[in-house]
């Protein structure tokens, strides 16, 4: 299976810590772990390869130099790496024709294998949307003129790569940052919603982009079903959305003790 | 390793849970399961015996029948149970000289060998003191005229087997209980310490028995080095006490993820 990350050093740790979530309950895949980047040491990349190369699964370094990206523009508050998630399927083999974009600061706590062969049709994207329909509705808006149903997270992207070869022009991207750069708050995430909404399957969001800080809002939302049995037995990702982070000293959330027992498996 | 437990068929998937932690980190150790009991039916005790019965662990059925403990005092608001712990010397091979206790509603996080290998000395056991002490105090004095240095939670014991029968007579266990049937709130951790506590190794608490409930005090009390981190990587025993449970569904502690976690381990 292919896995796409982006990153640079401060997420080092935490990428070995979701890939070895990713890896103890996906024990019967094989990954290709494709890594984009443009500021990563030899050393850490040294590392990271020792750290994924075993059991079959392997690292590929996709190097983003500063003369690939030179017609995209870049504004204050965002730099080059936004594109690196849209762009990807520049950057990729060729001959890949799916990939799944993972962010670095998430757990899986089960099987991908459901998402990923999943039949995308005519989709570039599969996504779910944002955790709280107040959050997804204020996006919405805030997005306008462009007309969306959803808004997405992009921290779960299964790809479309041999659509996406077909139809998106790095053009339209860049040309829609010129004309929108005061509305861009998460800059990559608004413009997949703005240009491609449309075009993204909707996932579950309980399932596959599950918000670490909304355990009692799945619940209710559920009538009680998605209690805490099921998030370690159906949610796929759990992911750590928003500013504080499980790593970090300062965290006091639901799954602190849960995340601290996967970095200790991945970091000793 | 030498492990006892005591239990009836509520307690049978909390025990699953816990031997699956005690197991998968301690992955060097094989163990002698000891299950004490009066009440398991035979299809539980088989159930048992294949969940153990992997990498060299094995279970040992200690039946303990209702003409074993035939001069025991036995009150309204108590059983037979009570006595299992303390007179569990009497009922084991002669040949172990020690064992370790573990109650059923306890995660095992860390390797146990520093604990179980220590020089017990003339101890009779080694035991934590109750984790905060306010409860440590209100126990003593509840005790009274039993003067005792600590009082200790008898979740987590390690049991000097050879010094035990040598010293410990079950006639006086079962007159201390004649002689002070209403103090005793929790009996047999209670005669534990009132007849003991001068022969019980002290160890620490927030490694050997951790009280889940009390993140926040052990944090403070520690100038925040026992976090999250600490716990996961030195803390050995991660106790549930009190009445609410992980397995239940009002469940909502700091660490309720990381118990479902093991949970789905053990009962898939």
């Amino acid at each position: 299976m292919n896995i796409l990350v982006t990153l640079n050093s401060n997420y080092i740790k935490p990428l070995k810590v979701m890939l070895t979530s990713l890896f103890l309950n996906n024990p019967q895949e094989s990954f290709a772990i494709y890594l984009m980047h443009t500021t990563l040491k030899e050393r850490e990349l040294t590392d990271l390869d020792i750290f994924i190369r075993h059991e079959g699964n392997r690292l590929y370094d996709l190097y983003v130099d500063a003369h690939s990206l030179k017609n995209a523009p870049v504004h204050f508050h965002y730099s080059k790496e936004m594109y690196y998630r849209l762009l990807a399927f520049k950057f990729l083999p060729q001959n890949l024709d799916r990939i799944l974009y993972l962010d670095p600061d998430i757990l899986v706590l089960n099987s991908i294998k459901s998402l990923y062969e999943m039949d995308l049709q005519e989709y570039l994207y599969a996504a779910a949307g944002e955790s709280t329909a107040y959050i997804r509705e204020f996006n919405k808006l805030r997005l306008k003129p462009f007309e969306i149903e959803e808004y997405y997270n992009s921290g779960v992207l299964l790809m479309n790569l041999e659509l996406q070869r077909q139809t998106i022009r790095e053009e339209d991207i860049y040309a829609f940052i010129e004309n929108n750069p005061l509305k861009l708050i998460m800059p990559d995430q608004d413009v997949l919603n703005a240009l491609y909404a449309q075009k993204i399957k909707s996932l579950d969001r309980k399932i596959y982009n599950y918000d670490a800080r909304r355990y009692l809002y799945y619940k209710v939302l559920t009538d009680g079903a998605w209690n805490m049995d099921n998030v370690l037995r159906k949610t796929v990702f759990l992911h750590f959305c928003g500013k504080k982070k499980p790593w970090q000293e300062s965290y006091n959330g639901k799954f602190h003790a849960l995340y601290k027992h996967y970095e200790k498996m991945a970091l000793g």
